[in-house]
């Protein structure tokens, strides 16, 4: 077993593949993090928005957190039926294309894209965020670090999804159960207080109010509180990475992964009601996330908290995890529409779609560098992709209820319809609201990459014109090339190339350049070891071809005779034979001349259909 | 014409050859500003060593220079017969090799190489050492200014020699100009005072004698004034750049040359004893060179000593031209004996040995960055291999005569001698009193150097003892090679490849690796495509091989079954086709897979003399 297996694990053979899946334990780290780590920051920012409503603002958060889970449910339904519609993977792309058309489907496709790579850079640029400011000394390495947890998750992504899931076990369900156990205990002792429990560490005072309610602002708190539903659609994308019953494990998977996100929406908006608990100003001095005034006015800042912080800094880091998931799996899919390059479709020893996860790497480090590792200076970009998608896919489903009509499809159409027009409308307020601080360049790129899409379909079609034939092997004209050999001194290697050359064909030039002026030695070289066996063996001899260099180039006038003679043959194919010297070891190579490798290129460059190139290779 | 041609001169035909040869005029600017330059820093050498004798040692000056002029005039003559021995340019790798045997010419050959490498850097970095003296802002930029002066000097000397001995005309006849008139007024001056002039500026007061003179100080002032002789060997070594009548002209430039050295010696030797100049400390705090000291006492400090100090600077500077001038030659001359990679022999478009110049530079560049463009840490490493190589060439001069007897020869003989005892003296009290300074990495190198040369002689030998062949064109056993062609999809580019084996042998292989187990597809589709129409036109049906891959790679199971099938016909040629995609636009390269390249390369280095590559390019 070479290093390269021990890191990457061994190669996995085709029929290995049922083995590779995972079921619900491995599924809620792989496919779940990004959504579960919502919880994180979705109520979070709505409570941001209704600070100026001060103590007053704080009832709201209930019935708004009730909205968003209803919104929740609707759009658990809707990914149920996806799953159940799309066994191989249903992500929005595929139902957007499939049932609002092309367009529509590569809308979905770019937004989706942008939106994985930018949750992978946000993702591990909030985890090194949240450590840089429990440990300042770290401060000056921010993107190194966010470059070495993503080198980290490369390597584990490498080796492949259950190994994944393995590797993120732990942090997955220590963020769980504390999470959990933080809202049990919370909601115990709020029950045991008749609803007004004593903090065990007090929150921070509310500000006073400085607005009034209004609708246009509880709209924009529940499009806010919205983004806590990123990443619920990365189950019914993988769908097929679970394991037998596939789709029945993936609802599961899915079941699982809502309720635990709906218990953490209520529970966080019921306990901060009962303690009091709202948004800090994030930009102010005394800022501390409402997860953390949370944990710290249930149980104290204990050694407790510090282990739940710790799973919950963990967490966000690793949701950058799901776009290593799910994006190459999208690229295949687009790949395999011909709208990416077909590399994306070749499964790698691991049996992944490596390119697709080299891809992600490579543009995640490059938006790394270029905000050189700030969260705050990619936010602005980021969620408009989600929710476009989110839209697209939803619509999607109507137009396929509506299109297969059947019992309980009108309910269904009506289910996904309210969940497009909601996620719909989130992505207005979520575009107009951020489009001058970065939305535009969002959007902006989403029109370039499907501009990009389109011409890499464009060229594929093609070449497929171009080469497709639909007509068996023909057989008309089947003479053989026309052989040109370049000849120089008279060695085992312009013998073996001369012997080459007649074997295939009974029409060989031997061209020789003039560089040297030495034209009589070859001359007479040609006729004592070439013409005189050549006609006593009553084959055709071979011409000799002599070309003059005064400027002593050796390989252009080959190539321009080459070209001339392919013009003055046009029934006939050109074999252009390269004697090639292979020498032993990589340092003997300055020894001799490259020519064979410049010929070989400028015949490529300079060709064309009927031109061929014979290599014949002699090893020292 | 393109800015190419404009930078470094139009390609020159070979036929154009004579035109770019050069006379004495444009001679002594392109071979002698290294040996015009040394009397700069000879006789100041010298002197140097005379500081501990005080006032008292002065007069030694004047014996030890006509010493050194007496030596200067035997190695002239030694000079002029060597040139009239070898017109086609007798360098001391040439006269060594051919008189002393290959072990001496090597010897001579790996002092020359290092050594124009040296002076070239040391040049450079003299020049900027001064200009920098002069300018001291210029102090940070050092190395750069060194390798900006290499650019220039690379760029003119890929011109071609005629070029550059116009670009050097006018600093190499300022600065013999200025000199010779200084001697000259001096000489006047002096004479008209009785030897006692009044200098215009009054040169430092000599320190007062420290110790008293030995023979072996003698020796040692002796031996450092000879390497005011560097740099004599240049017209030897390259005689053929000049223009008809060859040896006459040569000579006739080493004699104005040799003369104007011998003029500056004396001139300087007698006027610091007139005006009673000695050489100041190096190291200390008030140095003044022996020039500057010479041209203030006898022209005083107007515009004429900065115009004289500015010339000796780039005269300085420009006699690194020497090394580009004999360094390709060299390696030529030596590349010729196999010693070198043959690519030292071949004229590049201005009909110069380019790739020797490409090594100078490389090799300059190098020893500029790794000793910052500082002069005194390259010293140590200097004259060491031009001694060496002149008593080489000396000795070699002696066995000359010694085998070819005849009138006159024994006097040649008893001259070149005398010469080769005096150089070897000198390259002894050289090399004793350097070797710890630096001189014994010199002698690595050289010791280096001849192991390179000698392998790569035995490489070439090995090369030609192998493919050399006696026998004209062997005619036994010319059946058609057995033709092995990827099969894939059916396309155009599939049938081209068919064709085109079918149009070369009766023995052709289709081989499908089946990676993505779809072989009931690829069976029918040969059924249909190819063994129907061969078999109607009654020709032997291609065989069709399926290769499974579990572990899904294309290539590795591929170069397998080639060099399986190539074992199991040893009497047969395997030719493997391989098609080949290539695309208009760059651009278009990540949307097709690089199989066909990989492939090629794979074959290359796993595969052997029987197995040829046939490439069939297919151009969108």
């Amino acid at each position: 077993m070479s290093w390269f297996d021990v890191v990457l694990g061994k190669p996995l053979a085709t029929s290995e593949e049922r083995a590779e899946h995972i079921g619900p334990v491995s599924g809620i780290p792989v496919f779940g993090l990004d959504a579960l780590s919502s919880a994180a920051y979705g109520p979070e920012a709505a409570l941001t928005l209704l600070i100026p409503l001060g103590l007053l603002g704080l009832p709201y958060i209930v019935p708004i957190s009730l909205a968003i889970i209803g919104l929740l449910v609707i759009v658990y339904f809707s990914y149920c039926q996806t799953i159940d519609a799309y066994p191989h993977g249903g992500g929005s792309y595929t139902v957007a294309s499939e049932n609002l058309g092309e367009n529509a489907g590569l809308l979905a496709a770019a937004a989706l894209l942008i939106d994985y790579i930018l949750n992978s850079a946000v993702g591990i640029s909030a985890g090194v965020g949240a450590l840089v400011s429990a440990f300042p000394r770290f401060e000056s390495h921010r993107l190194l670090l966010c470059l070495v947890i993503l080198a980290i998750l490369t390597l584990i992504n490498m080796r492949g999804v259950k190994d994944t899931g393995t590797a993120f076990l732990v942090p997955t369900y220590l963020f769980l159960g504390t999470l959990l156990l933080v809202l049990g205990v919370g909601a115990v002792r709020a029950f045991a207080a008749n609803g007004h429990p004593a903090p065990v560490t007090m929150p921070p005072h509310l500000p006073m109010a400085t607005a009034t309610v209004s609708l246009w602002l509880l709209l924009k708190v529940f499009a806010s509180g919205c983004t806590a539903l990123t990443g619920v659609e990365a189950v019914s994308n993988g769908v097929m990475a679970f394991r037998d019953p596939t789709q029945k494990n993936a609802k599961r998977t899915l079941t699982i992964i809502i309720l635990l996100l709906m218990i953490f929406l209520a529970g966080i908006a019921l306990l901060c009601r009962a303690y009091s608990i709202g948004a800090t100003d994030p930009s102010g001095a005394g800022y501390e996330s409402v997860l953390s005034q949370l944990i710290a006015a249930v149980m104290g800042r204990g050694w407790f908290y510090y282990v739940s912080m710790g799973s919950i800094l963990s967490v966000l880091a690793l949701s950058a995890n799901t776009s290593f998931a799910d994006f190459p799996r999208l690229t295949r899919a687009i790949a395999l529409h011909d709208y990416l390059p077909h590399v994306f479709i070749v499964r790698g020893r691991r049996l992944l779609y490596s390119h697709g996860i080299y891809a992600l790497v490579g543009f995640t480090a490059l938006l790394l560098i270029m905000f050189g590792g700030i969260t705050d200076r990619l936010i602005p970009l980021f969620a408009i992709g989600a929710f476009l998608a989110f839209t697209l896919s939803q619509a999607g489903m109507v137009m396929h209820w509506k299109r297969a009509p059947g019992k309980g499809t009108h309910a269904r159409m009506v289910i996904n319809g309210v969940g497009a027009l909601a996620t719909g409308i989130t992505l207005l307020v979520v575009l107009v609201a951020k489009l001058r601080e970065g939305a535009w360049v969002t959007a902006l790129m989403v029109l370039l990459l499907i501009v990009l899409m389109k011409s890499v379909k464009r060229h594929y079609q093609s070449v497929d014109q171009e080469i497709a034939v639909d007509h068996p092997l023909c057989l008309d004209n089947m003479a053989a090339p026309l052989v040109i050999v370049p000849l120089d001194r008279w060695t085992r290697i312009t013998e073996k190339g001369l012997r080459f050359a007649l074997k295939i064909s009974d029409h060989v030039q031997a061209v020789h350049v003039d560089a040297e002026e030495c034209s009589d030695v070859v001359k007479e070289m040609w006729q004592r070891n070439v013409v005189a066996p050549v006609s006593a063996s009553g084959r055709i001899v071979p011409e000799l071809i002599f070309l003059n260099s005064p400027y002593r180039f050796v390989l252009s006038p080959l190539v321009d005779y080459i070209l001339e003679v392919e013009r003055k043959h046009p029934d006939r194919q050109i074999a252009v034979l390269v004697p090639e010297l292979i020498v032993k070891h990589w340092y003997q190579t300055p020894m001799h001349n490259q020519r064979a490798q410049v010929l070989k290129l400028m015949l490529l460059v300079r060709g064309n259909q009927r031109i061929t190139v014979i290599n014949i290779p002699w090893y020292l």
